[in-house]
């Protein structure tokens, strides 16, 4: 699956990427998930490749898809979750660093719940690191992930309009698909209660990026609403009220979706809140892709693991 | 290793099944187990398909059972244990159920504490499912599993007398066994301590099932003496009294088993509470197929996910 | 990678090992070494093996290490860590091992906290035994990648004077590498709070080993200087004064390592507590092997599975 873009060493974010960087992955992950669906992806692409799956914060689900992806490129997939409790009394991360050196460690992939965490990684570790996300920061395979299920339905990732709903301020996807979607020349609107959306979003994206608060304005005349979880812990606790009045007033209902475009695509990086973000009826519609995301999140990261593996071959 | 047997979609339980469909299972598991003992299974029966192994209750042996089964046969096998609190957070057993399918996944193990969650997720899910134990409901392998044992052994599963001792009420082992020898054509005697035996259990099995309150009345001349696991929480609680008393009335002793046929098979689904369903010196005598009960089941394994994986490819 | 020394069936510890069985176990590990840089492993050594990582402490290096050593070689791994908690509740040890025989395991690596428990199971398994650390007992594969790292550096592994400083009474590593330098000539001195050390420890090693009570005494003239975990439940509880004391009186820091020879060897076997046993300046300077004890780590593991692998085979 050959392509001629330069060989990238880390994931750490999608900030700084360009559309010559972003658009061959999103190419070699369509191919990618054809394949996977015929059962028929090349084993051997990551033979002899050591992944570690190194997580700080647990998630099922990216931990899972990661392995995935790499068993079938043919990899030895380590999972190592550690607990933050036993990050206190453990090593530093840059011993763990060291230690993964040592581990003849190819591919490394890291979520955290600080940010940077990965980038100081990264600059310790021989390993090419993939952010599985970090904190408030980055978590660029999703926005990758998304970008190619919107490219798959709208032929195009330029000149959209997306609208990004819920708790912007605290998310590190909402970030990434804002660096990537205005990278390729779409404009992002970004809606939640005031305490969620700090101003200063505003200036992500390059002049891109308009701030909303209210769910009709964002989503009026929209190609993509991308509804966000909420965090249940910030329920109730001064950031916004129960879950029913956020519903009220934040949830993606199908009125509501009525003022975007006609086809216009739902997306949701999941686990679900039903009832909080997003209404059942909505996440289940044709227009829903919210399924077609997660199959994209194992083409997407079986691409760009291959990609950062092929980078590291001696040519 | 062919049979010729119609293909099954799914297992999720033995109610329903008849001979035809169980004694090609119990055929193919055979050959398993004597393939497993030289170390050469056929590693490519499974070779690029995905197992997920998705146990919403712990099981360590059980799940290694699955995870073995499928490593063998050369599957790439992901485990995904879910917590009972997060999935109280998280999101529903139908956008599982959509996620599973996102990720391609051909096998899909489960368990979970509420009977019916299986066959709920088999109805969502494209992958085959396999009912690892659910609720009070049934345990197919676990049955599969047992009547392999028996049949290394004595040759046959009809015409038998099979007591099943302790807490019949709240056991899918006893009712999935009780589903299996009564299509086989044996009989089945049950004992327990009235608040751990309903009578309503003799409605199951087809008319071949009869209640016991004494371990003298159901050991008497019996083929196969299985015990169950007493669960500790049960004890002290009004349901039965303590361990000590437990045994006293319940525990498969040598006196006991005495009363049954002199080579009769003692077995037990394990783990074992030693000393309160059964005593030390009968669980290691020379009747007791224990451990070949935990050999078999990975045989049985191996042949439910060959089977079940057969019957999904395009002929 | 044919090596003439007879073959071992577990490996429980380092006492009663001579150098001729030590050394090839070495020769081998330093070749795995090597291929393990390349990523060339020969991938079918332990083909259709079953490798089982039985863990009842948890450990994430250890255990990470022997997986990655076995799926380098071509096992089937699978992780078995019990909770103590459950271990209470759940089967004898007894009863794991039949449930282990059953299951066809080849190799098991066993982590316990109490000393003795590989042994244990080592009679009752048809698997080969490797202990990673029982109690205060031993942790043999430890010792080996101690020796390798040492002799990779220092040419020889005989006429040596090793320092072990710290928490020697609790220690396992201790005593393996007591055990296994002594049986190949080097001189041992242990040195640490007479509270963590026992002055029978002398007795270990033949005569081959001194106790000290200031760093200063142990590390003069010393080739290699191993600094211990210190357990923080000890700090300040009557065994040890505070870190600030501990670090004061036994850490290793730049000025006592001056004592020892110009290019004397700092190890450590991780995960460190900087600024407690040892200062971070010691822990970066060129005199630290410590990165390459892990890396020889996964190349011992993958030499001592081989090994016990290749004994098991029918010649």
């Amino acid at each position: 699956m050959p392509d001629s873009s330069p060989p990238l060493r880390h994931l750490l974010g999608i900030e700084g990427l360009n559309a010559g960087q972003i658009l061959p992955i999103l190419d070699l992950a369509e191919s990618y998930a054809l394949l996977s669906r015929s059962r028929s992806a090349p084993r051997d692409a990551l033979r002899g490749r050591t992944l570690i799956n190194l997580f700080f914060e647990d998630s099922t689900r990216t931990r899972t898809s990661f392995e995935l992806a790499g068993k079938r490129l043919g990899a030895d997939v380590i999972n190592m979750t550690v607990a933050t409790s036993s990050v206190n009394k453990g090593e530093t991360l840059l011993d763990t660093a060291a230690t993964l050196n040592a581990m003849r460690c190819d591919l490394l992939v890291v979520r955290h719940a600080q940010s940077g965490a990965p980038a100081l990684l990264a600059q310790k570790v021989e390993a090419s690191v993939i952010n599985a996300g970090d904190g408030m920061h980055e978590h660029p395979t999703q926005a990758l992930l998304d970008a190619l299920t919107i490219r798959r339905h709208l032929g195009t990732l330029s000149g959209l309009t997306v609208a990004i709903c819920g708790d912007i301020g605290h998310s590190r996807v909402a970030r990434s698909n804002i660096h990537l979607l205005s990278a390729l020349g779409s404009t992002i609107r970004l809606v939640g209660p005031p305490t969620l959306l700090p101003g200063a979003m505003a200036g992500l994206g390059n002049g891109n990026v308009t701030i909303h608060h209210t769910m009709e304005e964002a989503l009026n005349g929209a190609d993509v609403v991308m509804s966000l979880r909420l965090q249940k812990e910030r329920m109730g606790a001064g950031l916004v009220p129960s879950a029913r009045e956020y519903f009220r007033f934040f949830g993606l209902n199908r009125k509501r979706l009525a003022l975007a475009k006609p086809n216009a695509l739902v997306m949701h990086p999941g686990p679900m809140n039903r009832g909080v973000e997003i209404a059942s009826n909505v996440a289940d519609s044709p227009q829903s892709v919210i399924s077609e995301q997660v199959e994209m999140g194992v083409a997407v990261r079986m691409a760009v693991l291959d990609r950062l593996a092929r980078g590291r071959r001696p040519s």
